[in-house]
């Protein structure tokens, strides 16, 4: 697809059966105009990071093979890796049954996909033993 | 943990170093008391579901080690299985940096974590070619 396809996302079905057994991607943006977007390693298998999407980004994202998403702190459309070089290049987009989710399976460019340095957002686990619970780096 | 235990969770740090290199389990819910997770498959490793939880069912997860969530249609708490049989067990529970997403690798008690039957919500890959995008079935 082109960068100047001007892809637009037609607004989702009333129903049911269509949503969920139909062939039309109609992602179900949020009040705020946002997509969840899980972003897991190709390769690994595993979460790298969970970010949203707006509908430009999406389609900047299906333009381009290369993963862009809308900061909610920033309002801002971002392209990943644009200043880290830790670009995120598009192996496989899914959505899941009501189409209110992306899955994004991904070949990262570079070692981080978090801001922090680190390969995964998910550094730690949530440990809980007798009545307290905290979180543990994991190493991986 | 036991389910007496009476977990609450403290409120987020206001300290961005805290949030993200700390030991402290914050979660960060929404502003409508909801934290997105991101449910993956401990064996297979691929992505299940995607579901919110509220501080209730997220209390309940890691005390019963099965995994619950909050129904935003429904406007309650439900367990994942509760009627289906399909029950999530809980194998590890992580965070990311900054303490607003979980992801939780089950292990899936019976074949189906998607109310459609499907093993997972995920069963449709989106396909964009020249100027059109549209959902294709993917069998796995």
């Amino acid at each position: 697809m082109s960068p100047d396809s001007n892809l637009s996302f037609a607004a989702p079905s009333a129903s049911k059966a269509e949503l969920e057994e139909g062939t039309a991607f109609t992602p179900r943006f949020d009040e705020h105009g946002l997509i969840g977007a899980i972003v897991t390693d190709a390769q690994g298998g595993g979460v790298l990071m969970f970010a949203f999407m707006n509908a430009e980004a999406l389609r900047l994202t299906i333009e381009t093979g290369e993963a862009h998403f809308y900061s909610r702190s920033r309002k801002s459309l971002w392209k990943k890796g644009e200043t880290s070089g830790n670009v995120l290049r598009v192996r496989e987009l899914l959505t899941d049954c009501d189409q209110d989710v992306l899955w994004v399976k991904v070949e990262l460019q570079g070692e981080a996909a978090c801001h922090t340095g680190r390969h995964s957002c998910f550094y730690r686990r949530v440990e809980a033993d007798a009545d307290r619970v905290a979180l543990e780096f994991v190493t991986r």
